[in-house]
């Protein structure tokens, strides 16, 4: 086990026990033997799995521990027993630990992969599932929902265990407040590594949520404590707590696509946390807060570059009279000694939409500031000054920011009673980590109410003799290691020894050795054309990450696709991974060039094409309901005589999902495409969306769109990012070349147009309410 | 102090402390002297309040004592302190303590009589009223809001009270909850005696509130305990829980006209109370629950006859994704051990208005059932078999009923499983109180999740060894003198003290006579005129309780009132209580009958007229704005020749508010009436105002409403109760008789129409919505 030593002496108290001498080991080899153990199992015992496969296995182990004598399943070997498959495990009864699993290659036939409860009236308490992996656990589809871990009961621990790659809908985690049995449930979710979540292109992809709406008001007690979660990127909310007095501290949030966000509840602790962020990405998030009573202590921010949302500080506006499963107002939140290092500016009351009160209802306007909230003894610096230290969407009247101090560089900000500019130098302690160099000769402390239980710092230094504004009054005393991210997961796991790979390139010369090597080539791999011509009766399966180009880029291979009708040359499944480049793709009129599986897109698919020439393809592109891409990039790439081109745009149920996170065509020639030639949809009103990403840039668009039946040949329908620049549209016998939402971040500029309609801007788009 | 030996000792316990030997008392006469002494006083010092009437004073309370040594504020002799006038008290700190005041004759400037902050920064800390009264105390006018008492910060108590007569808008306790420093606040409301509380004709007459919608997800944790609610008839609500985790414990509700609510919050305990009703009121309400978590256990519930909204259980239905001010889902609910004697039948999905869904807009439909809802091991005892043991206003499907029994003398009723009949007999411990005569032999009890922590039955007897249905598994250990009040509230102060006066019986023969013994007649006396006529030019002021009569009924005299125009005969002022009984009261045209105070009406009156004559009058009655009358009754009366019969109407805000909770016209003539014959007016749609209520019986209405502008008769718009039958309406030139609301309670039958227009009913009536 790589937990901390204090995780470990936590564990020890909590599960201590002196062995029953008389205690049993189970060692069972199949399900029937499994069952028959349980059913046998009395406290201090121990069930023992076979190392090997245990495939399609639903596992109910109910049993009746005790404190000092749990009742144990554990692996064989840990992480040698690979449930896989169509399987599941739940749990019932007491005092029962899980131990050294590997979920993997399938998939849960119920609501959960494992579930702390057998049905709604045996749930699980004081048990735990620990030292365990679930890795690519996903349904055959995006919109199938299922959890990978979830709690009832009380008294529950997730410990230990490596969690990633979920793509379908639904948290990854989540704890169900539904019935007494399952409030004040004292759960832990501590020192687990949340590996790569991807986004998923439409809400219900949080790595943690805590409780529902209708929940809301269920006192939970959950803590969070002392997780790495590492790109977690599946939606805005990386953790969406919707209970009150939940805990989230000691965690690091490393480049997550999101927020930690209070988004239903009330009176939760976020205390001693690192945010990491990246430079060069505008999606990562810190602190969203909605409700009441939240307080946000010692929490390190570095490199957060988020706006609105997704903004290292984002304090919402709510709704007035608020629905049940809306914007309740910010009251009574306090924003304490925390250090933000170069990041965006915080920003208040976001989200207001005052000026929509027109065109949306009533009960979906937040109007409602945030009131009696303090913000202070917080420490901002900013490598390079910026004019605005505070975004505020509305009045600022409700906040009282108290001894906040900022270094600017110098440079003049907007004046804020309680945010002083200070002169003071940061250093780096170790990666990722940056704090003052020499104590901040700070105004005084403001001693808010109750502040005095603020005594320990971000490193767990006291504050009671020496304190400072800002997350750290002091180094650590021993290294901190953040990055070190052996200290999370299963000690017999490593999520990165899949990357020890190192890749191969072939050559094929031939149709039949193309075909034959993409099937041996393992992720990562390179194969070259080095004939000039390939011809292809059957799609190629794309089910991995290879690049396909040919030798010489100057003189492009071409691939000839002759397959059925409606068929793609590139079948993009799940992982699929291609990059296409230097190639002349030509089709026979009635097929595609790439599309996703019509069904089981269980994950995702990227294609990146560049410097190639696509023609005489039905569609270009056809990306089916339920698929969904992160990347989908053309690049120098030209093309032409197809009756369409990109289509991504199945999912029309307006509950806000897409079908891709970003698109970008950059330097392309389209010619002679006869309608969909971008098609990109999202629909519903939800303001949690903030995708998708479409970039249009230096391309020439000419003689399109003849076929278009709505008369719009860049069709972007509520996407929420879109940047047309630099474009030529000729000769496009359309109405409109697009037409943007100008309430989202849709932006157009140098874009030349020709004989090709208007681009139009509209302020609001008539959306479907989702809530 | 009438406390039990439980509450001193828990207040010994709590104020303990050894005398500071260096500490001061401060003997003060007037409001500097005590300034003074307050900027003084150092923790263990006694301020001490000069006997006497202390009048406009603004009483601010500052001071820093500790638990072993508070500072003390008292009367010189408990209650001899009449704090009157235009005054106020409030206390800022830490260990304060009041005790002995008598406010008295007067009202508040403020916002509170009392009040535990000096402003919003400045609340005070474990602190305590105790021992003094609260009466009458009200603003001049019934819609300028206050409190009486009113909680901020943590820790206080309001304890051995006596808090009575509330007439004006506004609870009679609060507990504000705004800001962190109110929020687990431990308050505790013990030992009180809350008096009358006439009914106020609307909403917001709460006697305790706890929170409001807007601090709902606060944790409040206020333990009300031990208290005498004597007839507390404000409005609907007794108590309006409206956070979370509050306690009611071990309290009596005496004929008290509403409910224990759980209004908004979650998580209450409402545990040991007695409810005690009246065989002949429908208006006493047990509990009605909305929201989550509430457990209801061991309560006594007797003669409660209400219904609906005030059914001795009522759990309510909510409303989809309730907006924060309106009705939460009932989810997790437990009511358990709680024994019925003699009470209407349980209600559940009260509030149920699906059938008005396209009335009104979907935040108003209150279609959410109760889900996850326990009602198990309560005894029901009825002396009176009846066909239904519970009305469902919706379907049970979200109720489990388990091991519930009833003696319901062998009348079968509607068959739900869990609620079975058992034939055992009760017997009568004391007044009111009724217990099964032996052990019932129940049928298994239920033991749901956590009933383990109801160890106790409504006596204290444990339910660890011998456990039963009810409330109750034996008699209490020493007597319980439920109806001894003097166990609540001061020990100086006997609230049915005023009730020794023997009225008198005075004889006037002459106008001047009459004016004079007027004045001087004290409450409840009786004044017999003897003349035949007594002609009047000034308004006769009521301002107590007086019946005024004709010395024979046979022969009755004459009051001929001839003063100025728009001015009443009788002047009905706050608390005045007339009855008036076989007299001919003649006008002059231009002059009122009856009319109550244009302004500053600070309490309400109530008129009684039997066997006479009132003609020749512009109005019989006119009752002015915010003014307010609980009965108003005409018997055996003839009205002729007047303009305008009687006008109720000037609440026209459309605020749930109304000027009469009851009106009785019982065989009486109307003859020759203008208009506003009965023009009664209650607007606003508010599902919690349950009255007014008209009551028109055996009574002949001939030749009225000539001038009446809107065309109808007797005009009751809004109006919940009206009953009008056995009537004649002959020869009157309306439009319609009537104008009933078919959803509410309003009935006709019996009466003859003739020549007058329609008695309509319609189903929904449009009303404005207030929230």
């Amino acid at each position: 086990m790589k937990t901390s030593l204090l995780a470990i002496s936590a564990a020890l108290l909590f599960f201590s026990f002196t062995k029953n001498p008389d205690y049993q080991e189970f060692y069972v080899k199949n399900i029937s033997e499994l069952n028959a153990a349980i059913n046998s199992a009395s406290p201090g015992d121990e069930i023992i799995m076979a190392n090997g496969e245990w495939k399609d296995v639903q596992i109910k182990f109910v049993g009746y521990g005790t404190e000092e004598q749990p009742i144990t399943l554990k692996a064989e070997t840990a992480g040698k027993v690979f449930i896989s498959g169509v399987s599941d495990l739940k749990l019932g009864g007491d005092y029962l630990v899980v131990s050294g699993l590997n979920f993997t290659s399938g998939y849960s036939p119920s609501d959960a992969v494992v579930e702390f409860a057998i049905n709604k009236d045996t749930v699980a308490n004081h048990s735990k599932l620990t030292n365990s992996v679930i890795l690519d656990y996903n349904k055959p589809q995006k919109n199938q929902t299922d959890l990978w871990v979830l709690f009832h009961g009380r008294h529950n621990e997730l410990e230990g265990c490596y969690i990633a790659g979920k793509a379908n809908r639904g948290p990854t985690v989540r704890i169900d407040l539904a019935g007494n049995h399952s409030i004040k449930n004292y759960h832990k979710i501590t020192n687990n590594y949340f590996g790569p979540r991807p986004p998923k292109g439409g809400p219900s992809a949080e790595t943690i949520q805590l409780g529902n709406s209708y929940t809301s008001m269920a006192p939970s007690y959950t803590l969070v404590q002392h997780n790495f979660f590492d790109r977690c990127n599946g939606e805005v909310e990386v953790i969406s707590s919707k209970t009150n007095f939940n805990e989230f501290r000691n965690n690091v949030f490393y480049k997550s696509e999101g927020s930690v966000v209070t988004r239903h509840g009330n009176y939760c602790i976020i205390d001693g946390n690192y945010f990491i962020g990246d430079k060069n990405s505008e999606q990562i998030g810190g602190v969203r807060l909605i409700g009441t009573g939240h307080w946000v202590t010692n929490n390190y921010f570095f490199d957060l570059k988020g706006d609105t949302f997704r903004s290292p500080l984002a304090i919402m506006n709510g709704i007035k009279k608020s629905p049940l499963n809306r914007y309740i107002q910010v009251t009574d939140v306090v924003v304490a000694y925390n250090s933000y290092i170069n990041c965006s500016p915080w920003q208040f009351s976001v989200g207001s939409n005052v000026d929509q009160k027109d065109i949306l209802p009533a009960s979906e306007i937040r109007s409602e500031r945030p009131i009696r909230t303090i913000v202070a003894n917080n420490l901002i610096y900013n490598d390079k000054g910026v004019e605005q230290v505070v975004i505020a969407h509305d009045s600022l009247d409700g906040i009282d920011f108290e001894s906040n101090i900022i270094n600017n560089q110098g440079v003049s900000f907007d004046k804020i009673s309680g945010i002083e500019a200070e002169d003071f130098s940061i250093s780096e302690l170790e990666e990722n980590v940056w704090i003052p160099s020499a104590d901040v000769s700070s105004p005084e402390l403001y001693n808010g109410f109750e502040f005095d239980l603020i005594k320990k710092d971000l490193f767990g230094n006291s504050r009671e003799e020496k304190n400072e504004v800002g997350a750290v009054v002091g180094k650590p005393v021993k290294n901190l290691n953040l990055m070190d991210v052996s200290q999370y997961g299963p000690d017999w796991y490593s999520p990165n020894s899949a990357n020890d790979y190192a890749p191969k390139t072939y050559s094929v010369s031939s149709t039949s050795k193309l075909v034959s090597t993409l099937q041996k080539a393992k992720n990562g791999d390179t194969i070259v054309l080095t004939s000039s011509k390939y011809k292809l009766k059957t799609s190629l399966k794309i089910d991995k990450m290879l690049t396909i180009r040919s030798a010489d880029v100057n003189n492009k291979a071409i691939i000839q696709y002759n397959g059925a009708p409606g068929t793609p040359a590139f079948e993009m499944n799940p992982k699929g991974k291609l990059t296409l480049k230097g190639v002349y793709l030509i089709g026979a009129k009635d097929q595609y060039a790439f599309a996703s599986l019509k069904e089981n897109m269980s994950s995702l698919y990227n294609l990146t094409v560049v410097d190639s020439e696509i023609s005489n393809f039905d569609y270009v592109l056809k990306a089916y309901k339920h698929s969904f891409s992160e990347y989908i990039k053309f690049k120098s790439t030209s093309i032409k005589n197809c009756a369409n081109g990109l289509e991504i745009s199945e999912e029309t149920d307006d509950r806000g999902e897409y079908s891709a996170e970003n698109i970008f065509i950059e330097n392309c020639q389209f010619e002679n495409v006869g309608k969909n030639v971008v098609d990109y949809y999202r629909g519903g009103y939800d303001e949690s969306t903030v995708g998708g990403n479409l970039v249009v840039t230096n391309s020439t668009f000419e003689n399109c769109g003849a076929n278009e039946e709505d008369g719009i040949l860049l069709n972007t329908y509520g996407i929420i990012n879109v940047d047309l620049s630099g474009n030529k549209f000729l000769d496009n016998p359309v109405k409109f070349v697009a037409r943007l939402w100008g309430a989202k971040n849709n932006t157009h500029a140098n874009n030349e147009i020709k004989n090709s309609g208007e681009l139009i801007v509209e302020e609001n788009l008539p959306l479907k309410l989702m809530y």
